[in-house]
């Protein structure tokens, strides 16, 4: 059973789990789809629409899925614990490991998007990217480059514009 | 009185305000500081720090200060009816008009920043900026572009730190 929620109701619920072992992005192919761990990421309007932005390093193997996706789905676990799963998703590689698989995680078919969401998670957002952007180094305090990117293994932006919000049973 | 909140207390009130006619932004050059409304931006978590995006074009006085400033203040009037002051800071120019006064507003000094904050506001999030970015139109979707960009006055898109977040009373 699936509930449509305001875009708007569970942005504290989102950002606190985002600082508390994060989120889960999934991203598909053609063939399957593959889930990654964040940390970080925001939660706003712009352009007249709800945008979830997400941040994904060239190393990942999700970058080379969202360059050609131009979707995703974010599920969050909000009070369960899924910190084995948080672990697994972010430590591991979808070019290694199914991590549907080994989580014991079920795609659940999307919305309004053709990209699945976790069926285990209770709370879900569908986007579409309608901007994106690769950091500009520069740009960023020197503290902060110092602190997180000691290769060149920049972040790509990716703002997706919130197609569908519901919870799930 | 201020009252500390937790950054992520007020995300959901936040955004649903800049959907329903905006909140206020505040940059300052070396004698004064200007008002500029804003309805777009984003609130979350990125380099492990509380972060808050605001958007400003190329065009617009803010622009050229906020350049120079690296700092911002964003003032929310939550439940009160600023109808009229965020016309006069959306529509008017600080180049022309000084809009704390105009607006009956008080600048009220900033507690981590040095850039004021409006008085009359409710909630304050004080922000040094960490990362900016001008956008890339080429990225946004044509739908998008076609829609907000008639002109090249693109958007600068400026991510400041939350380093205070509070209620007044």
């Amino acid at each position: 059973m699936r509930k449509e929620i305001n875009y708007n109701d569970y942005a504290e619920e989102l950002i606190t789990q985002l600082t508390k072992g994060g989120v889960f992005l999934t991203v598909k192919d053609q063939e399957k789809a593959n889930i990654m761990t964040i940390g970080w990421g925001t939660f706003g309007w712009i352009w007249n629409k709800p945008i979830l932005m997400v941040m994904v390093r060239y190393s990942r193997h999700t970058y080379g899925l969202l360059e050609n996706a131009g979707e995703f789905t974010v599920s969050v676990p909000l009070k369960q614990n899924r910190t084995k799963e948080l672990l697994i998703c972010g430590q591991q590689s979808g070019r290694e490991i199914d991590k549907f698989q080994t989580c014991g995680f079920t795609p659940e078919k999307g919305q309004a998007v053709t990209t699945p969401v976790i069926k285990e998670c209770p709370l879900h957002f569908e986007c579409r990217v309608v901007y994106q952007q690769a950091m500009e180094p520069g740009q960023l305090s020197k503290e902060f480059r110092a602190k997180w990117y000691k290769t060149p293994d920049y972040h790509v932006l990716y703002y997706g514009e919130i197609v569908a919000a519901y919870l799930t049973e």
